[in-house]
């Protein structure tokens, strides 16, 4: 069972973050919100996300395991405005679920989730950590786009770097340790990612929000962040490119 | 002969209600403004519409026809901003229409009307009849359009719906009587719509009007609504789809 | 040697107009300022420009000759906010242009300049003087554009005009002395021209600038006008059609 009402906006970020890996996912809901482990069709990316009740304005539900189809729920989303509330209801005979958004009444199937299982979240060790806004992700990311597909972090005890290198042309966004929020980096890493699942991820993350960011040589980075007015945290987790020298 | 000047903005939207289902039309004209009727290309709607010449700043003609091209209108449209005045003059020497905008001039030649006869307006009794805002109807379709390319819509005593119903998903806006401005309606009649017909007729009249809609089951429906400060007025006609059990 | 600042706008500027004509071109540098000139592939149309050394922010330059990809330099500018500094500097060692903006550096190698002449001027006599701002050529080349691809310039002693004829269609702008800027004009000359070029060209000028426009019968057209805040002025120069009567 699961009856719940959010704000659409709410919902939207929720939406934003998981579509950005997946089209379909297996929500689990329980008495206190839900979690959810999505790994994307080429096994590139990650994300894990938790959201307490308190994100949504009415909440209930048993332990249950809910196939949702994201595509379905930004249709719906365009038909709300921001501030009005989205009612969500499971119809466990028909193996529906139910929007309610003002007068509108949108029905849709369930996903089937045999095989849709968690995935493991693997144990990393990390050892530099770089917070900083979503904004300057941003600009590093703009800076990199029209002169490669891969864009390097890289972190040192004095600042954090994104750094992307074309054939005749390079981009490089450095951000001194004074224009982070902060650093834990004893000596430098470095570690090469493909650009398009970086960017799409960065685009996900709320604007103005502080990023969290692990990132070691060679190795995955995990990007950590709030949605839903901190009732709600992601983390993503983004497979290195190895550079060949 | 011809001659007229109009708000920039009153032209399109009398340009933009025809627009929708043909590309050229025959205007009627006569001393007291013009009427204009017209079937889509695939008959499936129709148009009728009166426009006095009250609409017009200026306003002078015989009775005579004009075959116009409405894309060509519409290109002049764009070079005036909204309080422009247009002034229209035929030729007829040279069987052109002559439009001023500003320091422009744009001359066109008429369309041909040798084979462009009046359609004959069916003779419909449509028990039921629901007046409500055209902003109602385009959050209805907008429920729709993610889901089927057909629309059903309902009248009760009770209340007006509109639904639609893919193969896993419905959406349905529910408008009980309190929602709508009007309602005349004895028992339940519905009927089925292609969707892209209906949602260009509705796309085209003026934001926040009323439209009067009446329907029966299996049967034409007709949208009534006025147009230019409400010195015109345009019925569309939309033949239904046989709903197959 | 060349080391410049300059405001992100004022360089947008230099650049929309330079790019309408080529991707590529040669920046002669000396110590008072740049100027340029660049023949568009197909020999149609010709740029001349001048910025003073005044137009930047600040400026040091050898005579030096700079092989420019004009698509990078936009890229660049995208990253920039209007009131942001863009910081250019000659890294003569690798060949490369570096520039700076807050916090992000983007390397780009020169162009070879290697058959890069500067095209030669034509010294042309042309009669009429016409001047007039670039909204209404703006105005003009909308008018024209839904009906032909070229346009027709017409000066007399007594108005301007720009008229384009298709097969059925036609559009005017005329343009009576009094909403010129100025006119200088003893016989009737006329000149046609391919349409995009001159609308490009146009397009590229900044909204509300006074455009000088030289013309003659069946001669090229020069469009002067200034950019750069009065520090820049550019001359166009258009190769006409001659009409087929």
């Amino acid at each position: 069972m699961f009856h719940a009402k959010i704000k659409s906006e709410v919902l939207k970020g929720i939406v934003d973050v998981v579509s950005t890996l997946v089209d379909e996912a297996k929500f689990n809901m329980n008495a206190d919100g839900f979690d959810l482990k999505a790994v994307d069709p080429a096994h590139v990316a990650m994300i894990e996300m938790n959201v307490e009740k308190g994100a949504f304005e009415e909440f209930t539900a048993d332990e249950t395991e809910l196939g949702i189809d994201l595509d379905k729920i930004k249709e719906v989303l365009r038909l709300a405005r921001s501030g009005d509330i989205i009612e969500m209801k499971q119809d466990e005979e028909k193996n529906r679920l139910v929007l309610n958004v003002g007068n509108i009444t949108r029905r849709m199937n369930l996903v089937d989730i045999t095989g849709m299982s968690d995935p493991r979240v693997p144990n990393l060790s990390l050892p530099a950590m770089v917070e900083v806004t979503s904004d300057e992700l941003q600009k590093g990311i703009r800076a990199a786009e029209s002169v490669s597909d891969h864009i390097a972090l890289t972190a040192t005890p004095e600042d954090f770097e994104m750094y992307s290198e074309g054939d005749t042309d390079s981009a490089t966004l450095r951000l001194p340790k004074e224009l982070l929020l902060s650093l834990e980096c004893e000596e430098q890493v470095k570690s090469l990612f493909p650009l398009d699942y970086f960017s799409n991820m960065v685009r996900s993350i709320p604007a103005g929000s502080a990023v969290s960011i692990n990132l070691g040589s060679d190795y995955p980075v995990k990007l950590e962040f709030e949605i839903a007015d901190k009732k709600g945290s992601v983390r993503y987790l983004l497979a290195p490119r190895i550079e060949s020298d």
